[in-house]
């Protein structure tokens, strides 16, 4: 923690240099000056030009239906005679997408278009992304983010878009996942800037019937297991020898996977029930609140009725948790760990900030104005009472 | 931060006896068990019985306007045709409601009655407040809430609900101010349990015409004054003229205050501006996103409508900040400090969570699919892809 916290003084003191320096240092760079991590709008074209035509519909695909989603969840001003709630969009939102092992445009569209869909316009983004052309580039492109693309990571880049430098612009919301120095930099700048939520290692809790097909359900296990070691199933069942069939093809199918050294590490997290009643599954479902709830039973309408907390609910065969990380539309941006119960996935409205607007008409106040005067005398907040009470006179101006 | 932190490991760790103990060394009791701390229904009801008659209808008259506020900006389900969105309740919801130089039940009602709108029916409420009655007690007891009200305060009450008892339940969510000890709690223990925000001083950006009676404003300076000597006002006004006359007549005014002492110190905090251009002015309120602006004004409808960023704004004459602390219904519960930029204030939607429920169809999978398994692919993410791919098969159910 000291050592992220110092990244951070040092880059809200020294601003691009400290930025360069740490990069350099920690990322194998030789960057000279801050305009050499700027990565411009035609090498984010470049990238773009570059997918194959049925990776850029794709993406066009995912980006539209991700849109359609938002807009349809999208709050509305309330307007109401003296008293409205009305939103208003970030000035700047930040965002972090990661760029190590693998790189995920999928991220990329799942944390912007939600901005875009709020109304933002002024984008920042970092990524530690050093290649000449990539995916995630490309997927910034079509998102039309174009400025402000800054191709650095870790804690220094945090601290950059918490504070601003003579190059990165200083937001007002950093979101976005990475890894655990990048976790600790937004925990530490969170309250001086929002912060989308710490993410913890990725979970699902799958509860099927005995007549879905097995290898359906251990290639959902699979997608789960493959993300990294860390992440773990909650496998729920109606009886013991359908587990054992899953138990059975998890083994033959292993071998065969791409992935299997972290699916093999990460299916050790796992767990594997028997529910015998539906009180149980349901007490069980909201105690866990998994970051991902998939259910494909017979009675799945009846069930999901019941969940009350969970990151996302994935109700039935057709809905599994890999078409929701892609294609489906609402942001694969949720809450792990449990936090479901107190906290939701990334959305449009994640991006807009909201405020009363308190009219109080002259009527209006003769009636409440007595309460309020009783109320703060009964506080001994004697000033809040005359700052009341000295109203009674006229309004100084044409007011009704 | 480690005397607060070794405060919550203890109270992690030991429980009842930790909060026992640290209640009976930091706030002079002498509990002798849990039980001790815990403050009856007939202590509640008692109360209430003991104010006034019209103490009584003040508080009953705000919280009906709460409610009638909270309900009408509630958020609704978006019931879609194969994604959802929608909200639960937080199962349990704690507050901290401070109880040291004065007593705030406008406080209680400010936050507990969102929570109620909001459909919350588990509360637990910890107060270091020892008398036998109070009028916190009674604000209580109006609310309904008369289980699970402790009389203990500090880090150790916000411990004990982030993580529980064996007599204080573990909630969702803190909500509520506190001194220094509670705000660092609180910042330490969120993330295992939500909370509100962390409070600053409060503040209050006031923008007058030459029209507005001198005194008036000089009681709203006051009023932002007497909470506490780290208060502050921003005053923007039109000519030197009015602000040389709002300046004599605090000088005149103050010695009659009862709370002079307190006025007197946090008045040195304040901001005197005369403000030249309505863009120089909507510049200034948008970068300060002042948690109170108050807008008395011949064109404040013009003026607010380029508000965007603001704890709450206040609009008119009779729309003074201190009715809203009471009586007006939107929650006095407000980003300080700027962090109205990206925070809001304390709202009915703040005690619910929300998830999509996605429940894509077999004609839409089969849509979307090849989209999905492209992008799986691109990131090298096999097992997505084959999660997708399986289902080309027919569903194992009778679904659509």
């Amino acid at each position: 923690m000291l050592a992220v916290q110092n990244i951070i003084n040092d880059v809200r003191s020294q601003g691009d240099a400290a930025v360069v320096d740490y990069t350099n240092r920690f990322d194998g760079q030789n960057y000279t000056n801050a305009e050499a991590f700027r990565v411009s709008p035609d090498r984010l074209k470049a990238s773009w030009d570059e997918l194959s035509p049925e990776l850029q519909a794709s993406l066009k695909t995912t980006k539209a239906r991700i849109e359609a989603y938002e807009r349809s969840i999208l709050y509305q001003d309330m307007i109401g005679e003296e008293i409205s709630y009305v939103y208003h969009p970030l000035e700047v939102a930040g965002f972090y997408i990661p760029g190590g092992k693998a790189l995920y445009p999928s991220t990329v569209l799942m944390t912007v278009v939600p901005a875009l869909v709020a109304g933002v316009t002024n984008f920042v983004v970092t990524t530690p992304v050093f290649a000449d052309t990539s995916i995630t580039f490309a997927a910034l492109y079509l998102c039309g983010v174009t400025d402000n693309v800054f191709a650095i990571g870790g804690a220094q880049a945090i601290a950059a878009m918490a504070y601003g430098t003579e190059t990165i612009p200083q937001v007002d919301k950093i979101c976005g996942p990475g890894n655990a120095f990048v976790a600790m930099a937004k925990r530490l700048v969170n309250g001086d800037v929002a912060i989308d939520a710490i993410a913890g290692p990725s979970e699902i809790l799958l509860y099927v019937d005995d007549s879905i097909p097995v290898d359906a359900i251990v290639y959902d296990i699979f997608a789960q297991a493959e993300h990294d070691q860390a992440a773990r199933t909650f496998l729920l069942c109606e009886s013991q020898s359908f587990a054992d069939k899953i138990a059975a093809r998890i083994e033959a199918l292993l071998p065969t996977q791409k992935r299997r050294d972290i699916i093999q590490a990460s299916i050790t997290n796992n767990h594997y029930s028997i529910v015998d009643t539906r009180e149980h599954l349901i007490a069980i479902l909201n105690e866990i609140a998994a970051e991902h709830v998939s259910i494909q039973h017979r009675d799945q309408d009846e069930i999901v009725a019941q969940v009350q907390y969970a990151g996302a609910v994935f109700k039935g065969y057709y809905a599994m948790e890999a078409i929701g990380d892609y294609v489906a539309g609402p942001s694969h941006v949720l809450p792990t760990g449990g936090t479901a119960r107190f906290s939701h996935g990334l959305t449009s409205n994640d991006f807009r900030t909201a405020n009363a607007v308190i009219n109080i008409q002259h009527a209006t106040y003769d009636q409440i104005a007595p309460a309020g005067e009783l109320l703060a005398e009964a506080e001994g907040l004697y000033a809040h009472q005359a700052s009341i009470a000295i109203r009674k006179a006229e309004s100084p101006y044409d007011e009704k």
